[in-house]
């Protein structure tokens, strides 16, 4: 039995996510939001405006595990508190990173869905714990690990008791420095064919330029992806993080309407 | 002078390659063919199914750059003439690979554009020759350069005198082992904002697996691509090789339509 | 202050950490035994026989990171109660596998060195708890990681107020299939020019395959490293994970003996 | 017959490449000199220069592929003239690249050994041409090639007629950027288990640093290999290329000391 790949395509039915109202699975799903939660204000006037531009979720990071330990590292509790507020104001479930087993209790709490970041899909004691929750999970490709892995470190968290599982491509690390990372577009339809579970992209993290979220959210569309996850910022010159990334408001508005668009005729076509 | 970078977007406007009727680099270009040309059966009736489904010129190898020395190595002259036949029977335009630099110059007689292959994309003798004819190069980039490299081999050739480059991305090679290699779709967007030259894709060697090969073709045309190089046989079964990656004309008939719908729609979106 | 490189070798002299009597960073030093804890019989033996043959430590797995869920993921506290049993018989110290905060105190009681694998090199929160400890770390470079941020993870630790770090190469994943992963000898004169800490290599993980770790490990010598750790079991054939890289305590000896030999006579050249 | 892998291990004994006095397969080769010719002047004298401190054969580029159009691209002709010069100055054999099929035959002339370059080893024309010659080959791994590609590139030449072939690792391309690339000291023992033909090291090309040349020597004497071919100039501050990697003729002394010493070490040692 334990042989079983539970998150082969072969056992069941695609696997639809549900986030409040949202159903991950079913339509094309976008969470924004900004790199990490700076303040009260940043964060609820961002959530408001991805909110009128047809978001579906809001992100924003309270952990930031980052590269040099003298980088800021995040608000924490008091970011998780900002996200609660800027759910109130909007409705907005919140999708936000957990990078420690001991925090996931009381990260629980306030995220609607809890995020694995690339550096700890592999952090087998960390999925071990979402596992036992009952939160959905938001499961990122590590930048150097295959499909296959992804699939095994979705199977500890389906295999821990969590079957609502999303699984996101975020890039990979190759020897092209042109990009941050090289966008795996292929992974979506691999996926697709391997999984039942909903596969997401990362346009901003993948690409590191901001030219390239919008042409990349296309391709993620037409590729057959179940959703988006975008960075955007109130004022992206002055965000803390990924500036070169992250959209304005008027460049995601601009940008949903062509993917809401493009949804729609993929879908109408036979 | 020598400075310049004859691919840079902001010297020009945008290059439109004329092949006989076909102009790449306007409307979405699609060239199709069997990976190596066989016999003239074979060839000629690849060419007439994908005339049928809408292609715009015919692929076909007649000297093939294969890893093992005792791998079948392509027809050579008889392989020119049997495309030819095909031209000749469809009216298509030739798409052909030239691999030696005495080659160039009877090859040019029978191909419409000349194709320099990923492994031959730094051989910068090679690149001087076909700068030296005047028909349409199409070049590809190495599984291992980056977009840097390939703009400044386009250069080799601008720069002797040949302004008829069509770009083509056809996957890099990463750790990912489900694909063949590991299609950098970001590199379309990256090459139009760098260079005014058409980027074609080419999905089937970027994959090596049939059933990625049209979601990743729609993602091209959704990343904003000139065309799309891809890999068709009358019996795929037989083909001599790339037989996992290669559309039947039924498969390659029903991505068309998709293709064109697709690119419709995109052309129509302000 | 912050942004000083703690890790840089301009700052101070060479670290030598202290295990018991083991001076890492002074002479050579040798780690080994079996990738993981089986038995009190398996460990106590390989532990005696790794002694015999002059090893300074002994590793060997409690904790176990494995790809998949239903992977053997190691005897836990019980195999940490094995490797007590192997110091108090051979008076060799521990290095032993830490992979959850929330295990750090108390794996801290067994273990003489905690290591921080290299799928966890970037698990910050976990640089963050044992850099509270009093326990040297080995620091596992991850198998996608540059040098730069293996040295920022160093950073992590001795920020965190622990000094004792010893960096391992242990391979990054490539293109390259006939090896695991690629030993990047060339990390080992890097970070020697780079930092004042002590740089071991892994040639077990690193290549994968028994017929190179010999080559390996004499290479790693004469490019100039404090060290080595390798896997070495009483009966390679019956090993629960790696047993096409594991030494039989025979081959040790044999390796064992070059190894010294090499040393003694790098240190005597000028 | 035609699947019969030539470069076996199993069908034959090492295989020992005559180049003049020099037997390459047969204790340890150098072969040193600068990376292009750039004057009479400049080669004659670095010929002279190591020829002193013991290398057995003198490299030197007269044509250079080079990523863009407008860097130097060697002195052709005159540079194989001044090589010869050289040749007949110190009596050392002249390893120089060819990079074109029509420019085999007269190469042939003034070359002793005709150098395969990283980007044009599956250039599959050159490698049968180089086959029908009588002078040995050195073939150098492309960047991003596979172990099994580099011997069916070394089988392109065996099958064509020519048993003199020397490899060469030279660094592949990952995404560490702090050295240019990444040798794969793996590639050593693991090409000595697989084939009887010798195996070198290009240290200089695979590191791009002055500060690891040595050590990584060292490391590839140690490793097993049977040669090094390495980059040295009277005047590395003025040379046209890889200055940031190009010894001087002291610090080539020096390193050469330290080899020849390991090296007769290792030959000592049982």
């Amino acid at each position: 039995m334990k042989n079983i790949k539970l998150t082969s395509l072969q056992e069941r039915e695609k696997t639809i996510v549900r986030v409040g109202h949202v159903r991950v699975g079913e339509g094309f799903c976008v969470i924004a939001g900004p790199c990490t939660v700076e303040s009260e204000q940043q964060t609820v006037e961002t959530a408001k405006a991805v909110k009128e531009c047809g978001a579906d979720m809001l992100r924003g990071g309270a952990f930031k595990p980052r590269t040099s330990p003298y980088a800021f590292q995040g608000l924490g509790l008091k970011g998780l508190k900002i996200l609660k507020k800027a759910k109130e104001e909007t409705g907005l479930p919140i999708v936000t990173e957990v990078i420690d087993t001991r925090d996931v209790p009381w990260v629980t709490e306030y995220a609607d869905v809890l995020q694995i970041g690339a550096r700890n899909m592999q952090n087998f004691s960390l999925l071990k714990e979402v596992a036992k929750t009952r939160k959905p999970v938001l499961l990122k490709r590590g930048m150097n690990s295959t499909i296959e892995e992804l699939l095994n470190c979705a199977e500890y968290i389906l295999d821990g008791g969590n079957p609502d599982v999303i699984l996101c491509e975020r890039g990979i690390r190759t020897f092209e420095t042109y990009t941050r990372n090289t966008l795996d577009i292929s992974a979506v339809p691999s996926l697709k064919e391997l999984t039942h579970l909903p596969v997401i992209v990362d346009p901003s993290h993948a690409s590191g330029r901001l030219s390239l979220v919008s042409p990349l959210s296309l391709a993620t569309v037409a590729a057959g992806a179940d959703g988006l996850i975008v960075e955007v910022h109130i004022n992206p010159a002055e965000a803390v993080c990924d500036k070169e990334q992250t959209l304005s408001p008027a460049q995601f508005k601009k940008m949903m309407e062509k993917i809401r668009s493009l949804y729609q005729f993929m879908s109408d076509s036979p």
